[in-house]
């Protein structure tokens, strides 16, 4: 009699796909362990954006601020990769 | 120091409710264990349909399935039951 | 960047079928919202029989009820299927 | 289907008063919200003392300090309230 | 690669405040046991006033019922202290 | 009144450092927050390393990756910026 709770940051995930979600999860653990759907909670939180940390900030901020690292690097390594 | 979650589906729990839910578990946990009621939380979460799984399924999905599958008993037995 | 909890009881599970939840729920995040397996955790707890409750009694307790009303059933549909 | 998780420290909690904890928040449920005991889940997690914090410290170090300051007041208090 | 929930009840809680959460419980995750800020999550959830409960109570009765203690008890004490 | 649930992988962090991590969430919360001590708690989990996941595979085989990816890397850049 499993639980699950699956927490995401709150983007405008459908109904649709929680469904999936929700079906997903069953089938992998009557295949992995034998349990019975019928006593296998799934519970989905949607966590707002500034209510999600990584890295130390809010996971806005922490997006931003990975893309700006992605793009100083290929900055780096243009000049080398170039003929 | 008790900690305790419930968490129901969100359909209409009123704040009266929530109030005899928060007395009657702390009332159940100085009983029993003879906690003490000022370190004792209890948090309730209402999760909306769609984000509660049962079955493999949303929890208005797997209400549907079950009512459907009482009534297919219900035919099925009846032939039997009645003189 | 996603947060899973799995909750099953302690019966044995192996450290395989842990990666093998590990694993699937993290595909499944993928597939389903598009996530990065970089920032999906998941967190397994095993909790003992005698913590997990169903049915209002520990979980052994509900599974030896529920086997006493299985074979109940049988017994009452037996006499009238058989020839 | 309601999921009902107790948090309490680990100090001897036994089997018995377990199935108390899982058979009383069941009938909360029941008879608050008219939940089916079938689809009510109840996780019990003891939690370690050196895990569990309040008012900054852990929790046993908590009890001490406030032995402490309950024999202070009585000091204070005993003097005034004697003939 | 820590996991943190926070709860509050939800009071006006800024978008600011948030990420000072998020910063300061990341920094002393690195500070006492050196773990990395990139693998570090932090979730903060705000519980509404009727969800949550203290000593038996929904909180803002909780809180109503401490003050008009501690009005008693200065009441008590009053006569005493006064010259 | 806040909860703070902290999960972090068990790896021999010592009753003092979780002393640490208590105080100073705590304090934190004092703070940014203005709460009070006597009312928040402060739970630890420690999880074992086969039952937390990230990547889609436990946190053991994570690392060893992380560290291969990185090995790969330094040979990657090791012709470019050496003289």
């Amino acid at each position: 009699m499993p639980y699950v709770n699956i927490k995401v940051t709150r983007e405008g995930v459908t109904a649709k796909q929680k469904a999936e979600l929700i079906g997903g999860v069953t089938d992998l653990l009557v295949r992995v362990l034998d349990k019975s759907p019928a006593t296998t909670f799934v519970v989905i939180d949607e966590v707002a954006l500034e209510d999600w940390g990584i890295g130390g900030v809010p996971v806005e901020q922490y997006r931003r601020e990975a893309e700006d690292r992605l793009r100083h690097i290929g900055q780096l390594v243009e000049p080398i990769t170039e003929d």
